[in-house]
């Protein structure tokens, strides 16, 4: 939430909700750039800040607009009240600043709705079984939202945010990508953690875990916009693959331009090899994506892996530095890749998909680097010049631009 | 509190009284300007804001303060920890902004304090019986901190204010004013609420009920200051008479420029007269202070009161509208009035307070309008042209420029 208007403009649509008959519990996020005001008066005082006290802290945020919709509500007529989630049972672990919701108690809230009220909820925090605060990081209040909904088997869980729903691509590669009505949360945590930053993977994971239909949608739209047309838009992550699903086998292409890859050449194969490798490179924090082993020959293997590219010279610093216990060759690495990934719960059922992106990459003389499958998502490595060109291909060809 | 600048000077003067030995609790206030921001950012949604919303708002200055004094604490090498009032159990009734404190569950400080830390808890606010957050309206960190003092049996209370104690008069009026080292809880009470405008009368007279030892101090002193010094800087609002009380009569005095005086004359002196006139002007919601009703002559009275100078008008337009009811002749008004007291336990043991005093201003010349008097006060109206003169003839007639 930004400004004291935009509060009163999501005022305005709770009560329209609230008005065609439906109980309503809001989670608004800390007004713009609170929270990050906060962190830094924080820094001033110590710095790294001790986590404990942090969220002490940046859990006001949201204490400060949960009570200002609260305000508002009343203010257009609405009886609404506001709670810290201490104030209604949202217990978490005690890993202050990335804790994780334990248990919700939902009895306050339901006697709240059963009497007429909009009930107001702080997202991002809960209470630790001491009695602590504790705050779930960065977009902790989407999974604030999906948790308290699980907790009260809400019918729909409405995520607002500043994009309309999710895309069958970056809208940016191709114009013709296509909002997506619906997506199962398998699909969407594939898409998520490959890139389409809509919401964080937790709140996606909480959704499918705890079977809450969640539906992204824009709050960038009129107040009073037809609440018909409002419940239809956006995006629903449903947790039923039968149900209203499109029937496309593939539901949206994610790709990650900044990636790198490392090879590391001429490695005995022996057993224990892959941890000799990626052991120092956890060391020093950085995370791996693809990771593939050849065949060996003549008992010499290469390993080849791919990181972030912001991690690539660290990558490499790592390896060399333990070039004597790892018993490598030489590296090679590259740092100008990229991965496309498609994605879809309808390739479990269908074979050929792969064979489908392979030939359509093939006939555009796109060369596969790398390849990764799971159960509903093939990704593959290819050079970061072809990215846009494959992606707009693979849309075409798995016809995502047509309904 | 101010900026962190001034955090962290508070951090080094709660450590210096740590490594002394003592164990410390803190009741920082909110940063400064930061209560006000948050209520005004309430009255743009909601005007006149929630009672029950504004504190949930409200009550998050403190907490950002005690998270930041708990943080700059363990920068400094102290372990620290922070907790807002229901972290505590710190119960109050249900007046949202004016609560007031019912208990305080002490188990988990003792238990922190035992453990070697400093603990920080928030001042101004509590939870009521509901779970809702409630605060204690303006000054309230005061009483907090008297009130969690009273709880913890602390050895004394420290609040250190923007004054350095609490003075036998205002040093601006008489410039041989001096600093009481020590006074009882009960001539606080009528100096605080007579306008010397140390403390909250509230967080006095919790003082006072629960017997602790509290002592006003400067918050502008460097706070590497010897801790001796220190500790006997100030004044001591003391529950025990006896104890180490200077030996004056008279404590202090108090003055109050701005009165106004109201006479209501030539009204029938029966039953309810006090009522009929003082029923209206409390329905205005104006307090009225002095009371004085004279000697009837045939039948008929006149009746005199005082209130602030602020509601002198509004209080002769009460009256004017209702002068059928009361039956009143003529309303007489002076707005140019004062009101001198002078204080102090002492006078419970002497005659003749009351004669010296009337003399000193007899003497000046000083003609008294009004007399109020109480166990340990005594109370005078005045021209307010002669206010000063009065008090510097008092203060030196009682000796209070003398140790």
């Amino acid at each position: 939430m930004g400004s004291t208007d935009r509060i009163k403009n999501v005022a305005r649509r709770v009560a329209k909700w609230h008005d065609a008959g439906h109980q309503v519990v809001v989670v608004p996020s800390a007004m713009s750039g609170e929270t990050n005001r906060l962190i830094a008066l924080a820094k001033e005082v110590q710095n790294p800040p001790d986590p404990r006290e942090l969220d002490m802290i940046a859990s006001t945020g949201e204490q400060v607009s949960v009570a200002l919709l609260s305000m508002a509500l009343q203010a257009i007529g609405k009886q609404a009240v506001s709670y810290a989630g201490w104030q209604v049972g949202i217990k978490t672990d005690s890993a202050f600043t990335k804790a994780r919701i334990q248990s919700i108690d939902d009895a306050r809230v339901r006697r709240d709705l059963d009497a007429g009220k909009v009930v107001v909820i702080t997202g991002f925090q809960g209470v630790d079984e001491n009695g602590h605060i504790a705050t779930l990081g960065r977009g902790g209040s989407d999974t604030s939202a999906v948790a308290i909904a699980a907790a009260l088997k809400a019918d729909e869980c409405l995520i607002y945010t500043d994009v309309d729903g999710v895309y069958t691509t970056d809208p940016r590669v191709v114009t013709e990508a296509r909002r997506l009505k619906a997506i199962t949360f398998e699909e969407m945590l594939e898409l998520a953690s490959l890139g389409s930053k809509v919401l964080q993977t937790r709140s996606v994971e909480f959704a499918g875990n705890y079977r809450v239909p969640t539906r992204v949608l824009s709050s960038l739209t009129d107040p009073m916009m037809d609440l018909a047309e409002e419940a239809s838009s956006g995006t629903l992550i449903s947790f039923e693959e039968d149900t209203n699903m499109e029937q496309a086998v593939i539901s949206g292409i994610a790709f990650n331009r900044d990636e790198a890859k490392i090879s590391v050449m001429g490695v005995a194969d022996r057993p224990g090899v892959a941890y000799h490798i990626l052991g120092p490179v956890a060391a020093a924090n950085i995370e791996v994506d693809m990771i593939i082993q050849n065949q060996s020959v003549e008992g010499k293997t290469d390993f080849t892996f791919t990181v972030s590219r912001n991690d690539y010279n660290k990558a490499l610093e790592a390896l060399n530095t333990q070039k004597d216990e790892i018993g490598f060759a030489t590296l090679i690495g590259d740092a100008k890749v990229s991965k496309i990934s498609v994605v879809g719960v309808g390739m479990r059922s269908h074979v050929g998909v792969a064979s489908d992106m392979f030939r359509t990459l093939a006939e555009e003389g796109i060369n596969i680097m790398m390849i990764s499958t799971s159960e509903i998502k093939i990704s593959v490595l290819i050079d970061e010049k072809y990215m846009e060109l494959a992606v707009r291909a693979l849309h075409k060809a798995f016809e995502l631009d047509k309904e």
